[in-house]
């Protein structure tokens, strides 16, 4: 990768630039997703917040939702199975006036057993395995992902939408409206609502989080620990299924401290010991796709 | 039951009444739930639908959520292993300052294996089953019940959050940016989705539902297929998980021809034919329970 490379990390909430130089690595972050970008002038949105380090002739990388249908340039999906090197060989360039060249990264897609996509995680995935490993790699989140590494490659995922599941019910349904004020995750509860999942009672995910309500309703479980308890149900439906297709590989998890620890704790209580991946899991990646790309003479900046 | 005695289910979001009287059976229906009475005046509510059915003497029973903490009087739940005489011995009376008496029956509450409750539906499993009878009764909504009959009693039940999922994640979740405006449930994505579900794919509920995005995004679903096969999800999973505890049993479906329509559906998916219950079985609940009730002089109208 040349020295100065820039690399964007741009979701729908956030915006992530990294500076992978000589002198070590910088980072910036903002909360200014593509969401946030109204009127579709991404390019202004790059320039204020890393238009410093962009001069003609950087070489600047994206990834993200940056890429899709509602980002700055549609990449296409690349499919499962899918190596590092073909992620470098999809990756779409854009000229702006100035000479600068734009590398957006494509997503990865699987057709089978179901259908899924990421856009984004997948940089993360290469840059916490080595060359030809096999791992499970856990991405924490919104829609989570659980991805099948085999030899080096996403040999397969699937994605899971407890993030998002878990802040539609707390904000929209029945189970929101028992919280307290500012209900927010506590241990008792997650510990209560994970082993709840995990011990597969009938009625399945759609009945447990009923009983979020029912349990308050007969005085079984506290108010305050509500939000803990549903947090926990759903982590734990995420695991306890993705546990069946592990093939008994220890997961590694990616993602922020916070959601790791929870994560963690959620895995023990299965009788599983959980890896940490690298902190700094996106940038690892975008410096082996740097590499990657290197070797092609005709790609370099 | 007294000739004129007057029945009203009165729940969240709708208020029905019945008079089961000598000349046959009148009903009244009103988009008049417990959330639409803002000042908690429910006497005049009650009058302005069902009032000239009422003079002093009238008997008049109430269930549903009006015996909710939220609704009129607030009456206890009863646990399972419930009977019809259980409900009739815990009914709540309420003498109204003409002397009307209304008298509101309890919930039903179960602790093991799980904690849950029900308010109104009882009525309508006591009305769809035999005195003696052993069934599984199924009612299918919002939180639909799968209700354990052992000899005439309600042996344990649990409650889904099929509807009100199916409804927040349409109207609040990314899911919901998807489908075309005003999307309603199609034969075809429903089957492709109850399919899907029965299908155990790894990683569940969790995953499956992420999947009505992805399969849009690949091309395998069509945008207008989406929101039926959402549908056919939720209720794939919820019948895939109560058949699981169903011992082998038939269940027998309770509730409007609609909804009745599309769990017969996707039972038969899933190899199991479904009984439709009676269409009245509200009415023949409160008409069971008004014999049980004129057993006892004292509580005779």
């Amino acid at each position: 990768m040349n020295a100065a490379a820039v690399i964007v990390d741009w979701g729908t909430s956030s915006f992530r630039a990294y500076r992978a130089g000589e002198r070590g690595l910088e980072t910036r972050a903002a909360e200014a997703g593509i969401l946030s970008v109204g009127d579709g002038d991404f390019e202004s949105a790059l320039r204020r917040y890393a238009g410093d380090w962009i001069v003609p002739g950087t070489p600047v990388f994206l990834s993200g939702m940056i890429t899709s249908r509602n980002g700055w340039v549609e990449t296409p999906y690349i499919e499962t199975p899918a190596s590092l090197a073909d992620l470098a060989a999809a990756t779409v360039e854009r000229r702006l006036a100035d000479g600068t060249r734009l590398r957006f990264l494509p997503g990865v897609c699987q057709r089978q057993p179901s259908p899924d996509v990421m856009r984004g995680e997948e940089i993360q995935v290469f840059g916490s395995v080595a060359a030809d490993e096999d791992a499970l790699v856990v991405l924490p989140g919104t829609h989570s992902k659980w991805v099948d590494v085999r030899a080096g490659r996403i040999a397969g995922f699937h994605s899971t939408m407890t993030g998002e599941v878990y802040a539609v019910l707390k904000a929209h349904s029945i189970l929101g409206r028992l919280l307290p004020e500012g209900a927010t995750v506590d241990a008792a509860g997650f510990r209560l609502g994970v082993e709840a999942a995990l011990a597969r009672r009938p009625g399945g995910l759609l009945h447990d989080i009923f009983g979020a309500r029912s349990g308050v309703l007969v005085g079984d479980l506290s108010p305050s620990d509500a939000a803990g308890y549903l947090s926990g149900l759903l982590i734990g439906h995420e695991i306890r299924e993705g546990l069946a297709a592990a093939d008994g590989r220890s997961p590694m998890l990616v993602g922020s401290a916070a959601l790791v620890g929870h994560y963690r704790t959620a895995f023990a209580l299965a009788g599983v010991e959980a890896l940490a991946g690298p902190q700094d899991a996106a940038v690892r990646g975008f410096r082996r796709l740097g590499l990657e790309l290197g070797r092609d003479q005709d790609l370099k900046a």
